[in-house]
């Protein structure tokens, strides 16, 4: 547990600063004069070769003059003092580093081998650093600030682990209006050393921390992201917003951190994988993150709503009822209990529209304490809290207090800011003010997101089995072939070495084996010709379906002959009844290993992109939410006078091909399309399996 | 054009208010000072029964003792008195009112008989009028301002018409903070009198309304919102939000303003027939609005970005690019440019990352222009603009006057608010400015959707042919027959009566009857039970596909009557090849008319919900765009060996069974499914006909 290097790193008791100075402009004068500012209480180490004291500390001239080892070098240096900085403080003996500085591999050829001698020493000392190319830490309940934010306030209980310091250290504006408040907060930079995964792990054993935010642009290592964050989701929300899915934010991201980034759907894959939440926008990272660490965990999806008009209540209604909430009106007992509060133009049902006659107390107090006391919703949203009528905020400490009384999250929503004395007070005491109504609601639904998670099955990671000696076979003879894959036949071949349902089928070499082969299956039949190095069969013509009589099967055969202009080998497969095809594919990304897919099959599979996507290797638990996850779920009900269909069959064939993709490395690639279901039962109708190159 | 009753309304020169008095407490007193605290130019005249003056204005005790008669009612009185207010209001010639009291068809039926009476009134005296239940008009340029919002500015581009007040008064913190101001804005209430589609018309033609925002909790009469806003949206762009769509949504824009929802899909189709932009939230809607309110109309999809961090840069570009923008790479040329105003670790390609180390002037004008100029962009984001190494703001005039100088539109994001100097001069100079980086991205992205409306080819709306004699002897025959529907047989006719390609088919009344039928047509064929009462043919095992033989053809025959039990009519159907499958289909909703649909077809109708909706009568160019606007438009194209779909075949049924809802009211729904393209052509394989009860 303690071996995260966080957890000296961000509660350090000494720190050495080098870069600030008595200039105020210069950022290294900034993150320091924030460090002293904020209230830190461990020993600050200016050091610079010319000042006697720097922002009211004694300065040291060099790093061997100081007067202990500090936990921490912090550097916002030029580039090129970098490493030999790290290299005299790994003689005296600091184990952690901030590097602020910039100019490494987001910066082409040379950049690169400056951070690659940068992870050389500090590989040679032990030393843990975060960066370069960051804006250095927060961590409020120490008032520990080193970033470019002015000040840390009262701690919060969101964390936050970002690859953008900008996130971390410059919406303060917009964290201080809205009354987020950070507990933790860590700039990463470029990663060279402590990477998000360390964040992650660091947060998620972090008693303070409630709820953690990531900001992405790119995860080095995809498999031990999904193994971290998947022991923290059950217990502890965990959301993400990544940027690098398009071209442009990959793009952007490579300059901007050198991170290298992947496509979205394989994020949206690993975090499902992981249980983690994902938005997408900053502000949903902040405000969801901020929502899940202050309210009780939400324990059904029966929403009230109180508002003091009648569009945003109609707004958080519809918004939240499209996200799956359930917006119940009151019982009769409810409602006239509620009646007696309200003038002869409000409405009881739900939502409550208080219109412009209650006062605060109304709205804040009674009615939310007899909506959550009744028992007929898991929470609530007030819309249009501000101080009307009274000339005074009178007392709202039982308001603040009823998420806990009740175990019932509660948001507001206002039109006014932080200047109005009943948000600022509502901000203070851990409710969350959205400015918007629908953004209210829209968190809430994330509150739902995360009641999921936490329902999801235990999951363990599967052991893999012993590879299959004819697959070890079949590859070993196609490599020394030369073959850059196999075909159809071959493929199955190793899809049923580990017990994968697929078509029963005869390779014939001439018409008549064909015909003796279509005999045996039984008619109607397929011909399909067999070659490695044929690909888009269909295209070609090289595939006939629903052959019913002899004639047709010696015919097909003469014609896929022809159409080749090749001797090849001709497939006799049964065709498979069945109107419902899914598909199933394996790919490999650099640092995320085996990636597998499952979505509609047979020509819906380019049309639809209705795809999803896990890694390697599967539990039979993540297989059968990866089969469920896909927008067409409906046809794995019963459907249209079918059986529902056998979703454990499905999830077995996914692990397997999971473990085929980790205990066959060779295997660049795997497609499977179309899986037939017949009755209720996949069979592999098609298959082809590409090798490493 | 000038028939619209809000020319009058909007402009009046003289308001008697009513419910105005000396107690600031009172709502009419509140509406009646922002009224004259908004400095309007005309006359006002309070009525009230005892004072001698109101806010400063001599009062009047009765209407019959004003001294002129007045453009404008204005009403904030108990509701019993609006009635006998207007009849008085009548008497003396006013023909114009706006009336807030509430607490009529919202309050269920005694609610409803109150506003049948003040609709009586009203018509007796020729009086248009907005409400009840509204909160009144803004028209900045007038200074006029009857609302609750305290006061209203410099005047802005952008009007707005909605169906809840609180979004027209209650939300200026927000306005104020965003720098959005209101050209016009009208409260709809319950839209007794004038209605959405006049405030809509009324601000098309509005000169100084460069962009229109609606806020929809229902629309009474949607064939005529189509047709009024698509005049407007070639060359003024419409937004709006629906928040009817779900059942709570509903429910609660019914007892807010009574208002008649219908699902969140139709309203869907309305839009896009009418080249309205839909957006999702309220923020979305003020601020995308004033993006296309203040900016030049975007010429491509080419966006450049600058920014001063590399997260905010990352999530703007990822944000954009997911949204159909293209955030091209600089040329050489240009980034050599911009490299020489940029320091070492500057990213220069697209997003231009300035890091912190450039001033303000380089950020918002030097950059900017050197952009603009070089013709690589269509569009600029500015991230960052605040007032950092400058002492005082300078001269951001030039910054300001990019967009129309280079006719390309360009927004700014800055985590700083209006209390920076930079920020507000943008805000007040019409540059919007958001808080979020990927909420311009976003605005932006609504720039792309109008260009695509402005290119929208013209549409004409279709005449109807006659009708056919054939279809209309079905219809009465089958309606004197006490047939709640027509059979497959029969529905076929209707279509093919309207040209529209069904298959080949026979009835037949005995096995011998349908072999002989199936020699005629050719094998394979299809037997299905053919009955009006029977419906879900496929379940009830009532459809036999692909027979090949002759003894299966007479064996299905037996099979179908010994399931049905009856001996009804079986059709024989000709087997039409292909694989792809599409759905059409026809509904009524009250205040629509008849909808019609298209979607995918098959099993996958049910499992994808892949449709789309518009109104009836159907242009050639709203139908071919209606088919396009499918998920799944993949399909339509040249596809797996296949030839693209014949779109205006498709476009043509499309129009004429918009023909046929219309020329045939008889008709309560429609289903042709699945239509199978064989070849690039669609015919109808399947099709049912039910009838008004």
């Amino acid at each position: 547990m303690l071996d995260n290097p966080l957890h000296i790193l961000m509660s350090p008791k000494s720190i050495a600063t080098v870069g600030a100075s008595n200039n105020p402009l210069k950022m290294g004068t900034i993150q320091t004069t924030n460090l002293i500012n904020s209230g830190f209480r461990g020993k600050i180490y200016p050091i610079h070769p010319k000042e006697k004291t720097v922002l009211g500390h004694q300065a040291y001239r060099a790093v061997a003059d100081l007067p202990e080892t500090p936990d921490i070098a912090f550097l916002v240096v030029p580039t090129d003092q970098v490493v030999p900085l790290m290299e005299e403080f790994g003689k005296i003996g600091t184990r952690r580093a901030v590097i602020v500085t910039a100019g490494f591999k987001e910066k082409g050829t040379e950049g690169k081998r400056r951070e690659e001698e940068l992870a050389a020493v500090a590989g040679k000392y032990g030393i843990r650093f975060l960066g370069p190319n960051c804006i250095g830490i927060i961590n409020s309940q120490a008032s520990l600030n080193m970033t470019l934010a002015p000040q840390v306030g009262k701690p919060g209980m969101l964390s936050f682990a970002s690859q953008s310091g900008t996130y971390v250290a410059q919406t303060f504006s917009y964290l201080n209006r809205s009354g987020i408040r950070f507990c933790k907060a860590i700039s990463l930079g470029n990663e060279t050393n402590i990477d998000s995964v360390d964040a992650l792990e660091y947060l998620g054993e972090d008693e303070d921390t409630k709820a953690i935010i990531l900001y992405i642009e790119g995860i080095r290592d995809g498999r031990r992201f999904v193994e971290v964050a998947r022991k923290i989701t059950p217990h502890k929300p965990v959301l993400a917003l990544y940027a690098g899915g398009s071209d442009a934010g990959a793009r952007s991201g490579m300059s901007h951190t050198g991170a290298m980034a992947g496509p979205d759907y394989l994020y949206e894959g690993i975090f499902k994988q992981a249980g983690v939440i994902r938005v997408q926008t900053i502000e949903e990272l902040y405000s969801h993150g901020w929502a899940l660490a202050t309210q009780p965990p939400l324990q059904g999806n029966r929403l009230g709503v109180i508002t003091n008009s009648g569009g945003p209540g109609t707004s958080i209604a519809n918004t939240a009822n499209m996200a799956g909430m359930d917006i119940p009106c009151f019982s009769n007992s409810l409602q006239k209990e509620i009646r007696e509060l309200l003038t002869g133009h409000a409405a009881s049902c739900n939502p409550v529209d208080l219109t412009f006659q209650v006062g605060v107390s109304a709205m804040s107090t009674t009615l939310p304490e007899m909506i959550m006391k009744s028992g007929e919703v898991d929470a609530l949203i007030v819309h249009g809290v501000f101080v009307f009528h009274e000339q005074n905020l009178f007392d709202l400490s039982r308001s603040v207090s009823l998420p806990h009384t009740y175990g019932k999250p509660m948001l507001a929503t206002s039109f006014f800011d932080r200047q109005d004395a009943h948000v600022a007070f509502y901000q203070d005491h851990d409710i969350p003010v959205f400015e918007m109504p629908e953004k209210a609601a829209r968190a809430m639904a994330d509150l739902l997101r995360y009641r999921k998670v936490r329902e999801r099955k235990a999951i363990e990671t599967p052991a893999l089995p012993e590879p299959a000696q004819e697959a070890l076979k079949i590859i070993k003879s196609a490599l020394k072939n030369g073959q850059k894959g196999l075909d159809e036949y071959e493929s199955k071949k190793i899809l049923a070495a580990y017990g994968i349902p697929v078509c029963r089928e005869k390779l014939a070499a001439t018409g008549d084996e064909a015909l003796a082969a279509a005999r045996e299956i039984g008619f109607p039949v397929a011909l399909k010709g067999c070659s490695w190095e044929i690909t888009h069969k269909t295209e070609k013509k090289l595939v006939c379906l629903g052959l019913q009589k002899e004639k047709e099967v010696t015919d097909s055969f003469q014609a896929i002959r022809e159409e080749v202009r090749k001797n090849i080998p001709v497939l006799v497969q049964e065709m498979i009844p069945g109107s419902r095809e899914f598909a199933m594919g394996m790919t490999r990304f650099p640092g995320f290993g085996p990636v597998l897919l499952f979505g509609l099959g047979g020509i819906f599979t380019e049309a639809l992109q209705d795809n999803s996507f896990r890694l390697a290797p599967l539990s039979l638990t993540e297989a059968a939410e990866m089969v469920y996850d896909i927008r067409a779920d409906k046809m794995l009900m019963e459907f249209r006078g079918m059986p529902a269909v056998d979703v454990p069959a499905l999830a077995d064939i996914l692990q397997q091909l999971s473990f085929i993709s980790l205990l066959h490395p060779e295997i660049a690639e795997m497609d499977l399309n179309p899986l037939i279901i017949t009755g209720a039962r996949p069979i592999v109708a098609d298959a082809l399996v590409i090798l490493k190159a």
